[in-house]
């Protein structure tokens, strides 16, 4: 099969993951132009919708230019098969909970004996050490858990989860980081390794300012909705329109930029407001300041002026905006492929954009075990009469 | 000066960066054990707090491990400079407006004649190509554009900020992995290259289910709180204690288990319950069944018996509570530097474990200019006067 012409093009992964941690971060590999080859259960429990003509839209994308082959793990013969795709591979993936692999007789010990070149990724809710090693973990619990939903939301209101499932994005993004990284090494030392990233850990690092404010200052950061712990004015305002636009001004210069925009020099050195420190203690009154003048114009009044005064600015759009918006089709950030069963579907491009290569290409994502035959002759030379017994035996497995 | 010790050691990176994205990227380069060298201008401007002991709490962690170097990019002598460090530099990282380094004689043309090896790795808010490619860009702005902001919050509550900045971390972490990506490519093809990376596409792109289901249904995703689009039950819950325990069941089996949790084995077979698009239908009564469960026992009590049913459950951490978490201690996930200034500070550690490195390790964030000796004598042998005779322009230029 003709695949994705990339930086990572040549790359063979075993993927074993499952939720969306691991499929995005494969997902990014082929995209690159990796070889993604899924081993799914023959036995795929059927998961929940939305559909497309019956196929799961959540797979549509994550699973895409992937290639799929069917396993059943609990048999020795498949086990054997999956070690010999292994001796192929320059990367292997999952996300189970530790010790999984390893009762499958899977573990890092067989796979790196196997194949000492192999960067094995591991991806967990906490990591192969500590108390909690062993529980299972979904994107929202690590919300919760990491402080992430203690900072979401407004200041009255409860903590909120962050619309996307932004613990699963972190830990899938610092996994594909972490792959190119030792690929990056193995091309120097020769060694494979195992790499061990934690859902947990991923998000707490991702929380930025907020942990080093709370082991220097002992205490809680106030949850702050759409305003900045730190940054004045920052937030949204309303317009003449019923709109609302955003305003950020982290440094003194947009600041002094959205004065003029306002037509308001005199703030500029107006003690209340001249320094960042001065503005955070001035805050509502400044709030009103530049509410007077965004109440005075329309949504897209406001953003030309303060565009052209070059003041942060900017609009929140829904995901039908966005999905329309010039720059968004510009960039190729929606794309189609063309699914046997769900037909064409548009989905979010890849925003990696590397000069040495054409624009990355999307294949559909495929059907349950749609590349079985393909891959293990390709990659095994496995004769077709031993290819049929496997699917036979898999058949079997469905019946039972 | 002794770098780290790890996947990226040996590796040469400058670091033009401001804000967050940048300059999260290469303190991720820098934990894996690259040489970071970030340039500066002499007369840096102050930058907004908190403080501690007047150094910049945001800088003491985002630019912990990496070296400062002051040149003024407005001198020709200083340009020359630079473009001597990119002789001996692996990545040039850079996330100023497409342009600017244009307009300083530093675009990707200059610096690739100079090291054709060398990856030219642009961070910006929108790309270099698009009708919106000179305009500036900042997390909150990126949030609300993208469409993250319409998905976040409660159903009838305003758009919401995410509560860290993750349009930020969003492209950090895709620049850190296109950077090792293009890397490894360049030990194959003895290429460096240009990798453009926007703020916008990135954050879109981790706008998972939402990007492709507006596309499929052509209508915005309604904003669902501490619920999900599609798992039922997933969301928060009241103990009797006035906790909030966190339940997400997105695969029928969880909820069995669940069901098993709450003495409620009915549930299984239930019509109204048993599948996940029946779960869908009968939300409102499957929520309450579950609450009166919750309300009756502890925040304590609940955790300990869905943990002990297999139920993905958590509790919502402040950030007090998680930094003081035994797990985040036992995975180092808290690291402590002593800076000469601002004294021993805590903050998040790495979370990349590489099982052929040790433990990361951690050097507090750079004074300004404090390596500018040390490194140019180390990669350029620049002889001590030529040294002070830069030093003295910088402080002439201080002065004007």
């Amino acid at each position: 099969m003709a695949k994705g012409y990339g930086p990572l093009s040549g790359l063979v992964v075993i993927d074993l993951t499952q939720f969306l941690s691991g499929p995005l971060a494969t997902m990014i590999l082929a995209d690159l132009g990796a070889d993604v080859i899924k081993i799914e259960r023959p036995d795929r429990p059927k998961a929940s919708g939305p559909f497309l003509n019956g196929e799961r839209i959540y797979d549509l994308s994550v699973q895409r230019s992937k290639r799929s082959v069917t396993l059943n793990l609990k048999m020795e013969e498949d086990k054997k098969i999956l070690l010999e795709l292994v001796k192929k591979a320059d990367v292997l993936v999952e996300n189970f909970k530790p010790g999984t692999m390893e009762r499958m007789g899977l573990g890092y010990d067989v796979i790196s004996k196997v194949n000492p070149r192999v960067i094995y990724m591991a991806i967990s809710g906490f990591g192969y050490t500590g108390p909690y090693r062993e529980r299972g973990a979904l994107d929202m619990i690590i919300q919760g858990m990491s402080g992430l939903m203690s900072l979401t939301g407004d200041p009255d209101g409860p903590a909120m989860r962050c619309g996307t499932s932004a613990s699963d994005v972190f830990t899938g993004l610092y996994a594909f980081g972490a792959m190119s990284a030792a690929l990056y090494d193995r091309e120097k030392t020769g060694k494979g390794q195992f790499v061990d990233v934690a859902m947990l850990d991923s998000t707490f690092s991702c929380l930025e300012n907020a942990v080093i404010n709370t082991c220097v200052f002992h205490k809680n950061p106030q949850r702050v909705g759409n305003s900045h712990p730190t940054s004045v004015p920052f937030g949204t305002f309303p317009t003449a329109d019923d709109g609302e636009i955003i305003i950020t001004c982290s440094r003194d210069a947009a600041f002094y930029n959205l004065c003029r925009a306002l037509g308001r020099e005199d703030m500029i050195t107006d003690p209340r407001y001249s320094k960042a420190e001065d503005r955070r203690q001035h805050k509502a009154e400044l709030t009103e300041e530049i509410s007077k003048f965004t109440r005075a114009h329309t949504l897209d009044e406001c953003a030309a002026i303060l565009e052209a005064h070059d003041v942060p600015n900017g609009r929140i759009n829904t995901m039908t905006m966005i999905c329309d918006d010039p720059q968004i089709a510009a960039r190729d950030m929606i794309v189609e492929v063309e699914h046997p069963v769900a037909g064409k579907y548009k989905m979010a491009g890849s925003p990696l954009k590397f000069g040495n290569y054409p624009a990355t290409t999307y294949e559909p994502a495929p059907m349950l075990g749609q590349h079985t035959q393909e891959v293990l002759k390709e990659y095994l030379g496995m004769p077709q009469e031993e290819i049929d017994e496997l699917l036979e035996e898999h058949k079997n497995m469905l019946k039972k």
